[in-house]
């Protein structure tokens, strides 16, 4: 086993440290910007005195000439195509019917934030009904909105930054809306001050290969914008006032071990020989053709739901299978498994109508969903079965949320009728705890550590105040798995893993030392999962498999499977 | 082993028969009366132009002059006490300072039923401000608002009917406003078209001792008020249209049980003379009193956050001590477990001041709070303390939402530096998973079944939809509890069960088969679980846990427990 080639930094720099929780490593050097908040949209509001209404008025066309001459200034700093983006966005905000209808609010006696949001609500109604690539502008047009309204209430401009150089994003938390229109070429690393492992700006960060540490906590706001640091995300650190050579040298060691990473060619196997199927997760045709470029022997989790977020009624089963089809296109004759819709009251597909629900993560959501919608999980697998007939690769099928044994035996008939291959997400403890009885009807199942860890300690994934407990890390989560891989042994049925465990390099040893036959993290963390297999034993994995279960906490289970395994820097 | 006595009804009439999910039984024979729904409170509105102002404020006048000629009409139909009561509602609700105060928001162009939301809001800060018997007038006060929306709108009179007469009360489901002022005299029994085991509505009718049927759909909404129905709640059927000579006699067999739970005395044992403790669970000084009068050997839970959950401030130590010696004085010499402050986003402290969360199931709740505010557990660790030395009793207090070890060793250090017994509540799926290294720190254990199910499958326990997978029944839960009770009795650690699982005569006696040595069901149901115990050797319940845990549906679970134990009826 070689030793391995990262080294932690310790600098003890007379500068400011800050520690956070590391969750895509990388070292790198430069200099912060802060994205800010989102401002909270006022539902209603005190109504003005009609003698004050031109003055409201008048402030809110000040935030929108101030909000639009910003990117005005922007497209003059940037140039080619984010240029024009950034210049159309201007001409928007701009819009004189946009103004209309907020003046309009204003004179009926809103205040000018609650006319921003009537005045955004109506153009995206009309974006919407449009459809298409007028459909595409409503979430600009709703970025415009919040800059106004933080603009009007004098809260800083929310949203990313406009940025030129490259730069080290610090933000309380990412929402998806900012996350959307990032720049992933313009950012070092991203830090937040909440989240954990498992939140949006992780599960982004390791999608674009970003280093990335979460939960630094209030502390973060001691770095003001412009102020170099050294960000240190194996160890989940962040200097300031770091020696620049010293700096180097850090990033130095780093990039030989990514050199070694990029170097890495597949299969995945231990120094033994154990062989690890290593899939690829991914959410869209690009995503899967991207990853046929990496050494991923097939695609392990495709979250069918993520291309039909936004429609507004059920695809077809033609519009489906087509989509489908390209899917298995780029990974011809290999493993695909798709992952029927996943959908629930926090993540609804717009076409199912969903009611809100006080836990929507306990609610009814993935194959719950099917109980009240039959045919769309009817239509779903025509779709997939039809993709697959045109294909010649081994098409399997899982569904999410299952929880019991009823329904792993009625949607493994499902899926046989149509010759496709069934298989479930173990991500209920319920399915985990009944895997002796439920693994018999089905061919394969993927354990979703995410959820699963949410349920096992009751403690939401998103939540930045039960970050140290929606650890996958956590010895009964560990147990659980260890549970489901040894019925899967005994029963002869191929368990995997998808979900964020399966790029932490540190935990794919253990999991593969479980028994888990294939690891399906998102491409771009795929290499280094393979690097890390390829310089430890099946022998060792075990050892460590059978100590983290015996771990009384999550530090603990880290820290002797990092010294059985000879893994440096496990936090 | 003697027959159960209870006989299910076949009557097979000519008229409507719906089923639900049968919740406490009992069998009754009466006229039903719908419960209407609480109308959603409008949170803005279109405003209203100023010409028709007027004519608005009318409308409100008029709701309110038609809610207040009601109530009088319902005191001039009632007497003594409740009249009064009555008569003070019409009083406030004909209040011309809340109708100036509704009349200046409809002048500002808000709807009638905003102004009604507006004027009450005003109302009840005042109130609340005031605190003492002011302050207790507020839930009075929403209700009254409800009832003045609903008649703006033209729906019918929301929440519970004005009864003279006893009656099967129906309801789409009940909230706890409308529980808050239910005369368990006036009603025959509860029965919902929504919420399961664990709603809100049978945790109140199984306090209340009432016959409850839950979920029993929309077919529900065929009868009509005044038509006669026998409620059969041990099977969960109701049916119109019986002949009253049949009605008779099922009701007669079932007062023939109901007689045997009265003659029953305890203590608790099987046919073979095991002994289970029958504990009581109790939410106050007054309902410790009542258990005193039970076979209750004490008090398994006491939830002590109910007492102070409208305190403002935080209660002091000599201010909980009081309310904590009451409840040990009603057992003197007994054992008595008091359950720290168990409290989340979802059921407030008022005096903690909790964020709203996307999950509060998931969320910062139960001993998790103690981490942001540690010297609150430690007051009322030293209250509890305090109220123990003044009594004899074994004093013990368990932790809400364990989850750690490292939370169980540190609660554990905490109690008994205080002189009290540790223990915890198993209620997270983690801790049960961990019970060999959880265990050890703690002198006992107490499962909560509803929370357990909950998340072990990962259903949320209120949620209509979801009643059939939130089900203690599921053969994994069933597994984790066995799992527990084998580590309790390697350990030499008691083991108990609280929540409504305890409630229920069947699962009690699979419960004390798998090793629970304590049953904590509130004290109304707690004659009927020792009756049952009565009738069954230890030697079939054990053989009924192992059966359980082998079955594929919660179905199949009851039915094999039934089958093993010669129960009938069990659904």
């Amino acid at each position: 086993m070689e030793p391995n080639p990262r080294n932690s930094v310790d600098l003890n720099p007379s500068g400011i440290k800050v520690q956070g929780t590391a969750c895509v490593s990388g070292i790198v050097y430069g200099p912060v910007r802060w994205a800010h908040h989102r401002p909270d949209l006022p539902v209603s509001g005190e109504l003005i005195p009609e003698d004050e209404r031109q003055t409201e008025y008048e402030r809110l066309l000040a935030a929108v000439d101030t909000v639009a001459r910003r990117f005005r200034e922007r497209a003059d700093a940037t140039g080619g195509e984010a240029a024009e983006v950034l210049r159309a966005n201007a001409v928007m905000a701009a819009d004189p019917a946009w103004s209309k209808n907020a003046k309009k609010a204003i004179s009926a006696g809103h205040p000018a934030d609650v006319a921003a949001v009537r005045a955004t609500a109506k153009f995206s109604g009309m974006f919407a009904s449009l459809g298409g690539v007028m459909a595409e502008r409503i979430t600009d047009l709703e970025d415009l909105r919040d800059r106004i309204i933080a603009e009007i209430r004098g809260e800083p401009e929310p949203g990313l930054p406009s940025i030129s150089e490259p730069v080290v994003l610090l933000a309380e938390d990412l929402s998806p809306a900012d996350t959307a229109t990032l720049e992933p070429a313009k950012v070092l690393a991203l830090v937040t001050m909440r989240g954990g492992k498992t939140s949006h700006t992780a599960i982004i960060a390791r999608q674009l290969g970003l280093p990335c540490i979460v939960g630094a906590g209030r502390e973060l706001s001691r770095f003001q914008d412009g102020t170099t640091v050294l960000v240190d995300a194996d160890q989940g650190v962040l200097h300031s006032g770091v020696d620049p050579e010293a700096a180097r040298a850090a990033m130095s060691a780093a990039a030989e071990h990514t050199r070694r990473i990029t170097r890495w060619e597949g299969p995945a196997h231990t120094t033994d020989g154990h062989r690890i199927k290593l899939l690829a997760s991914v959410t869209s045709v690009a995503s899967a053709q991207q990853a046929a470029a990496t050494q991923a022997e097939g695609i392990g989790l495709f979250r069918t739901e993520i291309p039909f977020l936004k429609a507004r009624r059920e695809p077809t089963v033609v519009e489906q299978s087509q989509i489908y089809a390209e899917v298995l296109a780029a990974f011809p004759g290999r493993k695909v498994v798709f992952r029927t819709f996943d959908a629930g009251s926090d993540k609804p597909l717009a076409f199912l109508d969903m009611a809100g629900e006080d836990n929507p993560a306990l609610g009814v959501r993935g194959l719950r969903v099917a109980e009240g919608h039959p045919s769309q999980l009817q239509n779903q697998l025509d779709a997939i079965s039809l993709a697959s007939a045109e294909s010649g690769g081994q098409v399997s099928v899982m569904a999410p949320m299952l929880t019991t044994v009823t329904e792993a035996e009625n949607f493994a008939i499902l899926c046989r009728e149509r010759g496709l291959s069934p298989g479930a997400m173990i991500e209920v403890p319920a399915a985990a705890l009944m895997a002796d009885l439920i693994l018999p009807h089905l061919d394969f199942v993927s354990i979703g550590t995410n959820d699963l860890t949410q349920y096992v300690m009751a403690a939401d994934r998103m939540s930045p105040e039960l970050a140290e407990l929606a650890d996958p890390w956590q010895p009964a989560v560990l147990r659980l798995i260890r549970h489901t891989c040894r019925e899967g042994q005994r029963l002869g049925t191929p368990v995997g893993v998808c979900g964020e465990s399966a790029a932490d390099t540190l935990l794919a040893c253990v999991l593969a030392g479980m028994g888990v036959s294939s690891l399906s993290p998102a491409a771009g963390a795929l290499s280094a999962v393979g690097e890390q297999l390829s310089r430890v034993s099946m022998a060792a994995c075990q050892r460590a498999a059978e100590a983290v279960v015996q771990a009384a906490t999550a530090q603990q289970a880290r820290e002797v499977a990092a010294h059985l395994l000879d893994v440096p820097g496990a936090r």
